[in-house]
């Protein structure tokens, strides 16, 4: 008993400095949500704070919630749970898959549509310029172009939806690791990532439309689960089901391989590229419909190509289902191609680390103009959009003019107009520029350009080395600016680029074909750089369609996976970490075996808990100041059913500041201490009001009359949460909670006595960082040794 | 106290009965598993056990235990662990993934060659006596042949090794699932599976060598990870870390994905097989390092087949890496063409089901007939055998000789010997019998026959349904029989047969071709009857090399598993529910809400406690008594530290019933109640030791002044085993208990109070089974509905 009071005053005193913290750390945090790539987030790196910020939530960034809520009546729902029911909720939840497919193919085509179309028709005006010989005025009107493409899709991003820039994926993973970044699924993002990238990729930026088609999959589906945007939402009976975490969760996982299904045309490497680079948890159920989802966007986006053929779309139809079909060339195998193989993959993987350093070095800079305000975010946007025009434009004059082969004369070289291999740019009839095909172009065109197979001579080697530096410096300076960019098509750019010059310095050696030294190349530096394995596999080989060359990208891939390993984590942790996303690993620490969760929990301060009838003073005063989402309910003094003496103290469970602040705007109290009886709770809440999130606590009105009532917090607790003993090791716990999805674990204690008090802490995400357990226990650091260090 | 003595009491009670119990089970248990498919274990699941087993293991299937074992002695290990020890860990890992690769490959060509030759010459023969219409003699040798090959693989099965009967599946599925069936994963399996399966496959049986290939990967996988057969183990130093059921998990995963692989020359398939259709659990690392396997395999396998090109194998060597290229035929969409693809889907479905339904009723039947003893075994394999080669012989008689198209004659049209489309068989010159090409040849064969593109005349709708007809008895009949036997191979040919025939019949209404009909149905069948989804659409497409194929080939996947899975489940559910294996499902079932894990503890048996400081004779006692495998220990009147009445009860953990047995061995006994000191328990054990299993009371000989004496306990206790509270929902629970694979969980009482005993209860893997619960619990039945009936 003594330990217990000790505690209560413990709390007394902590809640009114707790307050404080919030309050300057809240405001910060806000403000970083609205900056293209969040600066490093100190308030949880840094080592100031030595306390680990237990139960503190020291960020807006909420936790999710995979736990099945079980209090009485949640277990009344699930009893009162038809089968009709049951059927509605698969039949929706296969509905909701058919729809988010459905939605995200015909999105995609509408992109890839706009972007053919703007891109296509502001090359032809340029071509027809340089046709004329007017250079200069050429360049005016890409360059003006260019900027006021760039322009719409940064004002829409600085100014209506902040988290639409970047690719998304970071955010996606995070969510799916159980992060709930605000704003990040709504309707503005997805209205400004539709539009935003359309006008980056048509302004000829050095971005894809790859990674934000995955985020734009995504919206849709969190669109679509939760019945519209926020504040217009439909609520249809039958949604009902689909207001939880859980459930949210398969939604969006489901969105992203669609989204990555659209991007590429790959269905099965949408599938695995969730399941894979985005995905936390997994279960077999989703597989099977992620798959439906990929497989109606791939029916989409063909029946859209079939009706696009006959030319009905403008300048887009080209190209078919697969984006880079090489399946023209013959893959034979020597003993000596493994050298190149070999050659390639490591450097892949040298290249791709190299990349993740210096991106996240400018990612830095960029940060801290970002920060400035909108200005400077739309002026750094349109100075690179600048840049780009002045190479795109500028370079290709450096280039020498080469004559066409003669075989090739009347099968389109030199093409001026349209797309093809041979552009003429500057050159005189039976001519062409090889930098142009590759610069004058969208970049969709390029990658096709750059792979193309039996073209052994086309490109010198001096184009591919400046095209290869330039897309160095614009893959690493355009990815951080306001605007929807993806790094897949950067990357694959640089890739082949510098796999076809390999490819020319080999050429005596082996006998692999250039175009497909440029695929293993773009695929070695994806995996040194995304590290992706099996998707990507995949996925270059749905994009090539070249199956016989799969063991070769196997090993490729591999290759350049383990020598990026070596250097640093993958681009998408970076950014993560950049970011400051409390991402949780699949792995514990080997030294976290070395510490218990009851030493984590007395470096805390001491855990906010509540008695099973409270009085509504005290939730008031609980919820005010702490920003705590679950706050323990203890009884003691209760009488066990079996007899033991009446000293009893009891966990009854874990109840949300949601159903808290529930209670208070239902104002549902007690005159006296009492057990509530079961129909009142029922008559007074509905499980769909439980679901509900996001109330605030300062919404709330109170009397000072009502302070002194009671509220029964019995029936709104969950009375099973997750526990552990307080003797268990952080690795264990940390398994428990990461594979449960968790977001409170209690902490019991190891003796079971009286006066005991039944509860020793509570663990959240934060606790369980290694970061933060590294902070609190610096002597841990040792044991860790460099193993930390990237 | 009081209840706590109650306890005691009724384990003195208890004890007695149970030995009884276990003896009567034992022995039919262990001869059920040298039967080539076990019947229904009718002491898991009759219904006349109303108490659900729990704690007692009914069975001597053994759960695996993929908990860390947090005990001091483990401890000491890990933090002693050097940095070299953990770099010459992950080495010794990729290592062992590379051999499995490399080993599996170089075994699955040693098969194929092997087959390819027997089965060859074989028929080289037989086509050499029916060109000499010597009918009779043809006969005579090929049923004589085929006797003999098939005598050989089941004498092998019957004596050496029954468990290498069948596909062996279901049995790694269990595996992985946490089952260890014993005896699975040796030499004998292993060496008994690869000359069955040549026996077997060569004797023209309706089988494959790919289910068998898989478990060839996973006896490989486990023989390396062990160091060897068990009773030639290698004990290097650097296998140590392998000894754990964790590791072995992961080991034998890479090993089923690497089967696969050499299976169908499928490397992306082979995985994704593993993480959808095989493995309980996956971890992102264990994709990579499948993978990998995987790319070793396919390089092996592509390097023999080009060494073979040069003709240096026999008969082997043609096909190249695609076993059943389709590439040729280009694939057009219309708006038509769902219908066919909706058929087929919907056929394959009903098909599927109503092959898994009729299995089910056969090999049934087989148990009565097997578990007649080994002659019978014997008898039944050869008359199958008879029967097949009466068939295979008899029916291409009934066939029509039909004309060679004009344009085929010069190009292999008919074929007498060696492969070929168009085999003469009986016909005259410029005739072929288009039943023979599918019956006269191997099983691979017949399916590249079958699937070949632009043929449409080829086959005539008489032959076909003979041919589908034959090919429906024979999968039914042969599966059971005591062979290595892969189900795979026997469902394309069906597939491909009723495909072929729906193509004909639909011709006047579609254009997709005959050859892709075969496809899509045996991938639709395969789909309906196995239930796989994204592994099988990409098993297809490595088999098939047509990208373009894709998109139908997931719709008709889809359709045809969504229709199966209204029927029956999964077939290798099917025979993991005949074999008794106590499989765990991914999902509770809904019922599981509404009943809690205190109320399944108190229909079982009290739970078998041991205090921290035990009576050598207490030990002994419980360990012959019962056979459970771990044992909770609590003591009582502990003094907590933190100054509570020294009353209080502590649950200190779970001792391993292999620990136990280790310290009786050793003969670590104290003279007097006490504690031991750390040094002592190092010097005694070492972790090594401790990760050993296996060890049987039996082999224990303890004097009677030594049954005095006392053990402590404390030290090799795993002090944190993960626990839940009473209230919790079964639910819950089984998320608990199957995410994180363990194998006991333990329930700690809500009330926390003085003479509250600290354990209500233990919980095995076969008191959370649907099928346990709802025996000892009928009420719940009616909330069960008729969603259990399959």
């Amino acid at each position: 008993m003594d330990h217990f009071h000790k505690l209560s005053e413990a709390e007394a005193v902590i809640n009114t400095p707790k307050q404080e913290e919030n309050e300057e750390e809240v405001d910060p945090e806000r403000s970083m949500l609205h900056r293209p790539l969040l600066k490093e987030n100190q308030t949880l790196s840094s080592n100031s704070i030595a306390v680990v910020g237990v139960g503190a939530k020291v960020s807006h960034i909420e936790s999710l919630d995979y736990e099945i809520n079980e209090n009485d009546l949640f277990k009344q729902d699930w009893r009162s749970r038809s089968k009709k029911d049951i059927l509605q909720y698969i039949f929706s939840k296969w509905l909701l898959a058919f729809l988010i497919g459905l939605l995200t193919g015909l999105i995609a085509t509408l992109i890839n549509l706009a972007v053919e179309n703007i891109a296509g028709y502001k090359l032809l005006v340029v071509v027809e310029y340089i046709e004329q010989k007017r250079y200069l005025m050429g360049f005016a009107y890409i360059a003006v172009a260019n900027l006021l493409l760039t322009l719409v899709a940064t004002v829409l991003c600085v100014c209506f939806a902040p988290t639409a820039a970047g690719p998304g994926i970071p955010e996606i993973k995070a969510y799916l690791n159980g992060i709930d970044t605000p704003n990040m699924f709504g309707a503005a993002p997805l209205f400004v990532k539709i539009i935003g990238s359309i006008g980056a990729v048509s302004a000829g930026l050095d971005l894809g439309k790859e990674g934000p088609l995955v985020h734009i999959g995504c919206c849709i589906a969190s669109l679509l689960g939760q019945g519209g945007p926020d504040n217009y939402r439909v609520k249809w009976r039958w949604l009902r089901y689909f207001n939880n975490d859980r459930d949210r969760r398969d939604l969006i996982t489901c969105g992203s391989s669609a989204g990555v299904c659209a991007a590429f045309r790959s269905p099965v490497g949408g599938v695995l590229f969730a399941l894979e680079e985005v995905a936390t948890w997994w279960r077999s159920a989703l597989l099977w419909r992620t798959f439906f989802s990929t497989a109606v966007v791939v029916v989409i986006l063909r029946a859209f190509i079939e009706y696009c053929k006959s030319g009905n779309c403008g300048l887009f139809g080209r190209g078919g289902l697969i984006m880079f079909d090489v399946s023209g060339v013959s893959v034979t195998y020597h003993l000596t191609d493994i050298i190149p193989v070999v050659v390639i993959g490591i450097l892949g993987g040298v290249l791709g680390s190299l990349y993740n350093h210096f991106l996240h070095k400018v990612l830095k800079v960029y940060n801290i103009i970002n920060e400035k305000g909108k200005l400077p975010k739309l002026l750094l946007s349109l100075s690179v959009s600048l840049f780009t025009s002045i190479c795109m434009f500028g370079l290709p004059f450096l280039a020498k003019c080469r004559p066409c082969e003669p075989d090739l004369l009347d099968r389109g070289c030199p093409t001026t107009g349209g797309t093809g291999n041979f552009k003429k740019f500057n050159c005189p009839a039976g001519y062409y520029n090889d930098l142009a095909t590759l610069l004058i172009t969208t970049n969709d065109e390029a990658v096709r350009n750059i792979f193309s197979i039996n073209t052994s001579d086309e490109f010198h080697i001096f184009s591919l080395t400046l095209f290869f530096i330039l897309y160095c410096i614009l893959g690493l300076i355009t990815f951080g600016i306001a605007v929807p960019s993806g790094l897949f098509l950067p990357i694959i750019l640089m890739g082949s680029a510098y796999g076809r010059i390999l490819g020319i310095i080999m050429e005596p050696y082996t006998k692999i074909d250039q175009g497909l030294y440029a695929v293993l190349a773009a695929a070695s530096l994806m995996a040194g750089s995304m590290r992706m394995t099996v998707s990507l596999c995949v996925i270059f080989l749905e994009l090539t369609n070249n199956l016989l060359l799969l063991p070769i990208t196997m090993i490729v891939i591999l290759i350049a996976k383990t020598v990026g390993d070596c250097f640093n984590p993958s681009i998408y942790d970076i950014i993560l970490e950049l970011k400051g996303l409390p991402f949780l690993d699949a792995h514990p620490e080997p030294w976290m075996r070395n510490i218990t969760v009851g030493e984590l929990a007395d470096h805390k301060p001491a855990v906010v808990t509540l008695s099973g009838i409270e009085k509504v003073g005290r939730i008031v005063e609980v919820l005010k100041n702490t920003t705590h989402n679950g706050f323990p309910v203890v009884d003691i003094g209760v009488v066990p059913p079996m007899g033991a003496p009446n000293d009893a103290a009891e966990l009854h469970g874990l109840v949300l500041r949601a159903h808290l602040i529930l209670v208070l705007k239902k104002k549902w109290f007690l005159q006296e201490r009492r057990r509530a009886e079961d129909c009142e709770v029922r008559q007074n809440f509905t499980s769909m009001e439980l679901a509900e999130r996001g109330g605030k606590i300062d919404e709330v009105r109170v009397t000072k009359d009502e302070m002194e009532m009671f509220v029964d917090l019995h029936p709104l607790t969950n009375t099973t949460p997750y526990t552990v003993v307080e003797s268990m090791s952080v690795a264990k716990a940390m398994v428990l909670f990461r594979q449960l999805g968790l977001r409170h674990m209690l902490i019991i204690p190891k003796y079971q006595a009286a006066g005991v008090h039944p509860l020793v802490g509570i663990l959240t995400r934060q606790d369980l960082r290694a970061h933060n357990i590294l902070s609190a226990f610096p002597q841990l650091e040792k044991s860790a040794g460099n193993k930390r260090g990237h």
